[in-house]
């Protein structure tokens, strides 16, 4: 067992959903003593929107999810961890169509209103007799709390991941919960990991889809580890409607700007625990460009940035090798003028108009590289372009976690 | 100092080149004892190509050698090591001014027939007083071997690295030698590294520009060692005549075709040896992708799975793990069906339409990754595209070299 992050936080205290009833079990898909199936029954009623993986290689999970989306109701999420069902063939999309099948006649649904879905090792069909045992038990079991479903869908985590927001729809207060697992095969293409986000508020589903995708682009699609994009991203965001508020529709609708707020500041709450698990991490690392000459070439520059090797090996060693940065910008593909550049660790500017700046003094960057949140600041001087990433430092733990061991 | 790479191959028996006289020399960029400044006289008449790195913030070396090339004659080469005087603004470029000034001033001719390449840490301008000395030195200097100039120009190297070809034009006997620098920093974008290629034969510039650019794109553009292209890449090939061949101009000319040969399998050389002193290899991987819609497809498919840190670190792990491979191609953003990939390690298929293949035996692949020289095989059934890479694993020793000291 990998020690827990240095960077981990304290699963935060997450308060029941009404409509939503968490229960895990025992599927046992590794030799491992722990739950592993996460079955959550939703209400009649509870809308539900996603972002999926963009991967040609997608799991028969995310196309089950693709396809159910676009009904926009749901009745139970299912997620199995130890085994992610990707790359299995009609073996593996069988094994989602059963597990759907199974949970929608314990519940009396339809299988298109059960979302499934697993993490895990690639290629393994999943074991349907123990997802079907799993899930079985799950349905028997006594509800659980988000802490108990946040562990059962972990797989190298170091700690469980939660988060909690609310806001005030009319005369409604209305709560939010997520809680997401991630740490290695992490660079989000649109969507990532797996992560789950539970309200009370009603919603309809096609607003919440756009303000789930709003919040993501903001947040899950902010985020990498290691620059490898996993088969079996999922984000979906299930609202039971239970408190009672008239249901959002459009942000002309009292409230759904504070709802969004709420999205925004959960799901970004939800991608930096991510991070902050990252294999191998010692450092949160965030990375901020701006005055590129778009939104997105700001991103794809940070993004550069964020996935290189040197730096992230020069942010490990406590190192202000700003000369690294300077290459990531270089190779990024996007407009860039190397005599406009500045470029800035903390609070520091180490260089500008293309070279260092004048009498350059390294000691308040080397101070603030000690710490454990660093930030790195880019100024393209172009345009009003800007984008912020997060990532972790790359670290022998990255290599000892991924090379070390025989999967 | 790193211990040698693993994988490294001796330096070949590589002949003088008439026309061509390097020497070396101890500017002392660092607090090191060994020579790191190399000048290569030319003789009159010699034609210059050369490729360059597309960084948005290149060096001034490169800047330097992009305007000079298009003048298509050369008298001298400078290469400095330890220091690469990118994003140095003004200071860098009056650096480069110099130096091509007082190598010119040497030879009686002009600054722009003097090519100048500068390797090492970025950020510090190059000290001309060092370097002036240094110049000096070298044009005192009797002229050495290859072997001298390809230890000179090496920074984090481990091992110098040299090739040389033959090829008949005409009733002439032509030679070509090179010899090339680089173990990190390594995704070249069209060039790479710091590499040199000087042969005796008479060569048009705009042809062996057309000859370079060929061998380029099959050899230093298809490599990499950690995804980080360098704001210094350069790649100068020098033809000085002497063998007194009818000046080759195209392809219709006899012995061009034997010519070009010759230049393409000595920079598939020089690359793949760059590659065997990756930073922390002990693996040399080639990743060959078939099928693919288009050759430049086939390419970047190629590259996201040698890039992929968790493919690298399984490689490194002797892990038969070809769900990162199935990961990788997801990721691409190239087409792609996942349901007609296959995948083989060796010569062993492991997945294919879309599953692993019925009853893997995984000890022939578990056999492979035991070796050193590893090959990956996906084929994607859709096309006639194709596309061979190669890269190094991803080890502790990649971790130790670049975080675990201050540069």
């Amino acid at each position: 067992m990998t020690e827990r992050s240095p960077l981990a936080v304290p699963f935060p205290l997450l308060p029941p959903i009404a409509g939503a009833r968490p229960a895990v079990a025992r599927a046992r898909y590794k030799e491992w003593d722990r739950c592993d199936l996460t079955f959550v029954a939703l209400d009649e009623g509870t809308s539900v929107a996603g972002v999926l993986t963009n991967s040609k290689c997608a799991s028969p999970e995310v196309e089950w999810c693709r396809k159910a989306l676009t009904l926009g109701s749901a009745r139970a999420l299912v997620v199995n961890a130890g085994n992610s069902n990707a790359f299995t063939g009609n073996r593996g999309r069988a094994a989602v169509e059963a597990l759907a099948a199974r949970a929608a006649a314990h519940l009396g649904c339809q299988p298109s209103d059960v979302f499934v879905a697993s993490t895990g090792v690639i290629g393994v069909p999943l074991p349907i007799d123990k997802a079907e045992a799993g899930l079985d038990g799950a349905f028997g079991a006594a509800e659980c709390g988000w802490l108990d479903a946040a562990e059962a869908i972990g797989t190298t985590d170091t700690f469980p991941k939660g988060a909690v927001q609310r806001a005030v729809i009319g005369d409604r207060a209305v709560t939010l919960v997520g809680i997401i697992k991630g740490s290695g095969m992490i660079a989000p293409d649109m969507a990532t990991m797996l992560g789950f986000i539970f309200t009370d508020a009603a919603v309809e589903p096609g607003f919440l889809q756009q303000l789930l995708n709003h919040a993501n682009r903001r947040s899950f699609s902010c985020i990498t580890v290691d620059g490898d994009t996993s088969t079996s991203d999922t984000v979906l965001a299930f609202a039971t409607g239970k408190v009672g508020n008239a249901p959002l529709a459009s942000f002309d609708d009292p409230g759904a700007d504070a709802f969004a707020a709420a999205l925004d500041a959960l799901c970004l709450d939800l991608a930096h625990q991510v991070v902050r698990d990252g294999e191998g991490a010692s450092k949160f690392i965030e990375v901020q460009v701006t005055r590129a000459i778009t939104d997105g070439s700001a991103h794809r520059i940070a993004m550069s940035i964020a996935n290189s090797p040197l730096v992230k090996t020069a942010i490990a060693g406590e190192d202000a090798n700003w000369g690294r940065v300077v290459m990531a910008v270089g190779k990024a593909g996007e407009p860039a003028e190397r005599d406009k550049l500045s470029i800035r660790f903390g609070n520091t500017i180490v260089a500008s108009n293309g070279c260092a700046v004048e009498g350059y003094d390294e000691a308040p960057v080397a101070q603030h590289l000690k710490g454990q949140e660093i930030e790195i600041g880019v100024d393209l001087g172009l345009g009003a372009g800007r984008a912020t990433v997060w990532t972790c430092d790359l670290t022998h733990g990255y290599i000892s976690i991924n090379a070390d061991y025989r999967s």
